[in-house]
């Protein structure tokens, strides 16, 4: 059994979709991170850190799942980070309502003893600099460090950035912030030069469009399975790299092959997490509708064809 | 060997996009259908309409890849029917700058004697009550009938479009198109309906995210393949289909899995497609190249799971 080493924000959203709703529920990275991971046998831990505010229940919500606790800090008299977001009619764009930082202002991630040999270190979306300083921590070297990050970070931490690009093995981002990093259109040119940047495999995510895993001349690609249904996306490109991560701590193969079934389980995570608010999807999620799923991508993509 | 009858237009595009610009060359969804499907061994023959001043070059270049062309009118002082167009610099969008109907105005396609027991009747977008006038020429049934259209027949010929739809057996119409046609925002509901309304078939076009093929509860998704360079997305669309329809005329089987072929070998002909402007690509294609992308395809789709 592997272990998996999850850094990033543990949150309230308010979310507005064309369908509902919310008031602050629980989000951030890495709880829906450490949920899609938990589908796997990896033992895993959250390095994060929340406000004297954060319900009791979600941290039960957490260590029931196996996701050790012990380094997501909890901050006295301090409130938790809180974002609020709408989305338009199409569910592929949004307007950010609210960004209120709080205890993560001054986020400064402890890695655990226990942790400081995971096989796997997935660093959520945060600052680069808070990102770094946990690989810093690390006693060796993971086999495969994952970072996710966001065109926030190139606009406003470009350096640093780049930094910890250096020092990864795997980078998850989106297509346009592929292209924003890169100046090219052309997503293949666009991975080409982030691998010249550090990570051996870019996965590039385009949301219902499916998702994109390059490396050196090899391609591969999982579709999003087609919904009758999108509820809300908050959160699939975390569940995604969650998945993702999960996955490959536990088989310990990081094989070309072995990372496109990542991404397989990666994509079919996340479409469950899209079909509800926040985590409630994936807080009831069972194996069995798991594998179901994973047949349907298969009858979705596999394809016998004959040479002419 | 099948028979393919193939209706749509023959033309003149001038077309721009961000790496240049061309003066009129040889377009319409005919003219790519046909060249698409010549990659097969199907007989096929084209029913159109050009003017006096549609080059005999042009002619022979269809002649040439074995189409028959008896039943494409030349008309006497006529012009050809002209498209121009410009596309943004993301080549996903583009502004039409000139369409001049021309003889196209008073087309009355005649189907040749030869070609009213095709097996495969593919009806490019045009009016569709031109494409019904195909139909009912028809001595037998075709075994299939695939009909391509667009958003202009919806604001402008809804109800001769429904009667048409209600006659054949695959649609293949674009993302917004099927939207529009259904007021569904998903796909899988938009396909839905539009099964309702006749065809058994419905592909979804999504251009560079690749296409979808619904019937009954069945789907299955073909990626665009990722390119270095788009050069000129002017005829994809109906390369598409015209390897979509050659291929099934050729072979004969119209199973669902024959058709995620079908998807296949259409998808992996439109990606020759937009590499140059207009048909050049096309016209210089050799088998070799084809069969390399098919095997292309295949390494960029195919995974093995195991289920947990």
């Amino acid at each position: 059994m592997g272990k998996l080493l999850i850094v990033g924000t543990v949150a309230f959203d308010a979310i507005e979709t064309p369908f509902g709703k919310t008031d602050k529920i629980l989000g951030g990275a890495a709880t829906f991170i450490g949920l899609a991971a938990s589908q796997f046998g990896a033992k895993s831990a959250i390095v994060s850190v929340v406000g004297e505010d954060f319900p009791k229940e979600y941290l039960d919500l957490l260590s029931d799942r196996n996701i050790d606790i012990s380094a997501l800090q909890v901050v006295k008299g301090g409130k938790t980070f809180f974002w609020s977001g709408k989305y338009h009619n199409d569910l592929n764009s949004r307007d950010t309502l609210a960004t209120e930082l709080n205890v993560l202002a001054d986020f400064d991630p402890v890695v655990p003893g226990n942790f400081k040999d995971a096989d796997v270190l997935m660093l959520g979306n945060l600052h680069p600099s808070t990102q770094l300083s946990v690989i810093k921590q690390m006693e060796e070297r993971p086999k495969l460090i994952v970072l996710d990050t966001m065109n926030f970070w190139m606009d406003n931490a470009l350096e640093e950035l780049k930094e910890v690009i250096a020092h990864i093995d795997v980078i998850t981002i989106n297509d346009e912030e592929a292209r924003q990093l890169t100046n090219e259109y052309s997503l293949v040119k666009a991975a080409e030069k982030i691998q010249q940047m550090g990570p051996r495999f870019v996965v590039i995510k385009k949301g219902e469009h499916g998702a994109l895993l390059f490396h050196n001349a090899e391609v591969f690609f999982a579709p999003a399975l087609p919904l009758e249904d999108v509820f809300d996306p908050t959160g699939a490109g975390d569940t995604f790299a969650g998945g993702f991560a999960g996955y490959l701590t536990e088989t310990k193969n990081i094989s070309f092959n072995n990372l496109k079934s990542a991404v397989i389980h990666g994509s079919n995570l996340a479409s469950f997490c899209v079909e509800r608010f926040g985590t409630e999807r994936m807080v009831n999620l069972n194996k069995k509708e798991v594998n179901q799923r994973l047949l349907q991508f298969k009858e979705l993509t596999q394809f016998d064809i004959e040479l002419q």
